[in-house]
């Protein structure tokens, strides 16, 4: 027998007394059995933060989820409930670099992701036998600076006809517009390889060799209007020394780049990750 | 204002629907406010965790932690309740070697650790003169093999009269015997200089050093009356090359057995470290 | 145009003075270029260690690797000399686990490693497809306990007729026989999951949750008679905590196989890995 | 028998064939026996770099000092000569903060440095006391935005009289100018804490929480005439997660920059330390 569904609720609003006791309550009251339960203060802000996973009662997971919703709404919290038995489905988007689009495939295959892997989308055509060889199913879709609104708009269509629920950009190399965004409407993980802030924009290993630092980064954000600027989900860095050159920087660079945005990723599909502002909340 | 007392309690028992719930609303109940709550499930063992921190309504805090042990006991479980109000006292046993001892002390002072410093201990006196002037109070207490026995029970008299909490090995170079520790009664936290289990012993670093390792530990632990076999509290590494005599793996060792210890005693104090069978919960 | 082909001969042997300038002398004298030169002295030991790599004057590079042997034994050193233009062919051995296997096979199509990929050997069928899917010839040699001298008899004819240089197990779950390895007189890597000598034998992940650790490990060695013993190369660890059950181990413990393995194996390639008693000095 | 002085050259300049050969035969040519040697090439700018230290025949060790240095003239190098014989006088500068000023003299006293520590210097008088209590001279020279020409001439003249040979800002909380770093002419060495190029500039950690990184860092560099901005030597960060308000940063950024400003200062006095445009090179 599989494990029972569960339902994972992800909660900030305002801090008052009692809310811990309150979700326990509501919970408990329907039947529900608590599994996991973690939460935070932002004590400046007075901004509670809560994750909470539990099995309700035999029935309708839908029903408590949505019932949830209107729960949270009461005690004035925004809420996120997400279905253990609902797998999203993901769109990764990459260009001519493989080596984070292998990671994520065969992390997928291994079963680290609780999602399906329902398209491959590149601005190039170079990585289609791969992706076809994983039995995956590829979609080139060209974009140019000339038609980007058009190209835009020829992914928009491709990844709501999908059902997209997730957009992966594993070293996608174009800038995705703030109308793109707005109208996705669903997150955007991107993996940049360097320790954001610093070097932002291009040729960030080139940028950390010219400035002479001692570690190299590689930082998982959600994408948003402002390159380079969203909410971070994930950071690592490894140690390099001068005998590293730009060519040693790009190669120890992409494990950071494979590991971290594996982890945001998985982080983000358990429903463990919480923005607010600019910044992220890590149940993990 | 100070911030009003608040009291930690650390739960385990056999795991049972609801109660996440149930502790929730017994606090809320006597108008209490959740600060924190952390819980863990060991689900193969059928086990509950729970580290839960409250301001208690106005009123008697000691009594509200009493009322909260009774309730624990009704619920099947075991609990060690703590107000952040009493600060528990501390003796540090230390032999010759004095990074430990200078980072603790220092810490200490810098407000890193909620507890008095009550006493120094030492089988030598060499450490007397900075203990001294660090304004501590600095026993000479030798220890022989032959009156090993009567030795202890001089430390016994000598941490009873002091009403000694915590006792921090760091670096003391005398094994403490089973029964030192059961008539003790209270928790012992030693540093041990390697990565256990590998190295138990003597001269972890000349093993380590032997066995051409790439990496040298430290982990602090609990005490028991297995030597270097307690529970695991804190663990850490550091790399190494074969450029590395012993005397380098020693000196590069210290950071990190500085680094380890406080962290232990840092988590110990605050009331998140939970020992069961031979392992602990860490609620950091 | 190709870089010119570079010689890289590991020195090791009794120390005496002169030895840096005699080498470098004896290079230059021939018209060679020392690209890089690094030494290590075992102070207590009284021996001698050097990595050279040098650009030999134009003409016939496997003489000047000859003169260099003879050189080197005039000194009283054990000399091992490679040239950049002989890729040696590398044997993979896996059993049913995949995650090394694709680490492996990844990193040297992009690049990473300076070796042909001649041949994966698997006491198991499973692999078979996704070898063959990427090009590479699988060898399907089961192994028993009741034939297994025959069985490693099978093995070794079939490495010696593709004249492999290095055997790398890639979470091959059958111990090699001394025989086996002695008749082989070529090197083998091995990844045991855990930080040894931790945790030695079987089911490590298993053994490290049973003693509550805060960091589980991954070790790199060459394989010797005695099981999990061999010359360590790499070691690295990633903290845990009593979140993560055994399962959640192994997970965490992939990625670590993975980086420690292949980092190990590109030393080795590289000529940066010297053996002396049961440890490496590593030129990294 | 103290070990003979060796003495330490630091070598860079226009690569060419031979060098390595050239600078050993010297040496060897004058009775003299190498320790260790060590070089890089920046293959891209053609600049050849090396650390040599050796033990100079019987006789006058500054004779062959001041011979290397002409030698290396010679060769078209830079170069830097030490004997193991001197150590250099060391002069901290403090302000209030006084955990990277207790961490140095503790490893000053453990014998960690090879230096002299001859004198503490501060804007503000509070570190005297313990300054003083470890035996050391404290001088307090206050420093304001109004009189800082004069304010610097008076530390200019300090240091001179002491024939300070390096600076040390341990969290001294003063810009150097321009004109005093240039009257100096001895190395000065800075912690920031941050991981720059992140964060440069006033209030480091409350940056790093506005931005929400999961890591936070701290460098140890030489000053230069522009702010936070002179060649990196050490960098190292640490994990941080939304349960540590600004406060946590502080105290877990203190560790970070101990060990790294420790490191540093380490380095530069075992003439590890190459400076060549805005990097080092370090021969660890």
């Amino acid at each position: 027998m599989p494990p029972a569904a569960s339902l994972v609720a992800l909660l900030h609003g305002p801090d008052q007394p009692g809310l811990v006791a309150r979700v326990a309550g509501w919970i408990f009251e329907r039947g529900g059995n608590i599994l996991h339960a973690d939460q935070h203060r932002d004590m400046d802000a007075g901004i509670f933060f809560q994750r909470i996973e539990w099995v309700p009662a035999l029935g309708d997971a839908s029903a408590d989820a949505a019932a949830f919703r209107i729960f949270a709404q009461s005690l004035g919290m925004s809420a996120r409930v997400a279905s253990s038995a609902e797998r999203p489905r993901l769109a990764v988007f990459v260009s001519k670099a493989d080596h984070c689009f292998h990671d994520l495939v065969l992390r997928w295959k291994a079963g680290e992701f609780a999602c399906e892997l329902a398209a491959v989308v590149s601005n190039h055509a170079d990585l289609a036998p791969v992706a076809r060889g994983y039995g995956l199913s590829f979609h080139h879709l060209p974009v140019n600076a000339a038609t980007k609104p058009a190209d835009e708009a020829r992914q928009l269509a491709l990844l709501a006809s999908l059902d997209i629920g997730l957009v992966v950009l594993a070293r996608y190399m174009q800038v995705l517009s703030a109308d793109f965004l707005r109208q996705l409407g669903r997150p955007v993980i991107n993996i940049h390889h360097s320790f954001l802030p610093a070097f932002a924009g291009g040729k960030p290993y080139h940028q950390a060799a010219a400035r002479g630092v001692k570690l190299i980064g590689a930082t998982a954000h959600y994408a948003t209007a402002i390159l380079d600027d969203g909410p971070i989900i994930q950071q690592d860095v490894a140690r390099v020394t001068h005998r590293h050159g730009v060519d040693d920087l790009v190669r120890k660079g992409r494990d950071l780049e494979k590991s971290v945005l594996a982890q945001a990723v998985r982080w983000h599909l358990e429903n463990r990750v919480l923005v607010y502002g600019n910044k992220t909340v890590v149940f993990d």
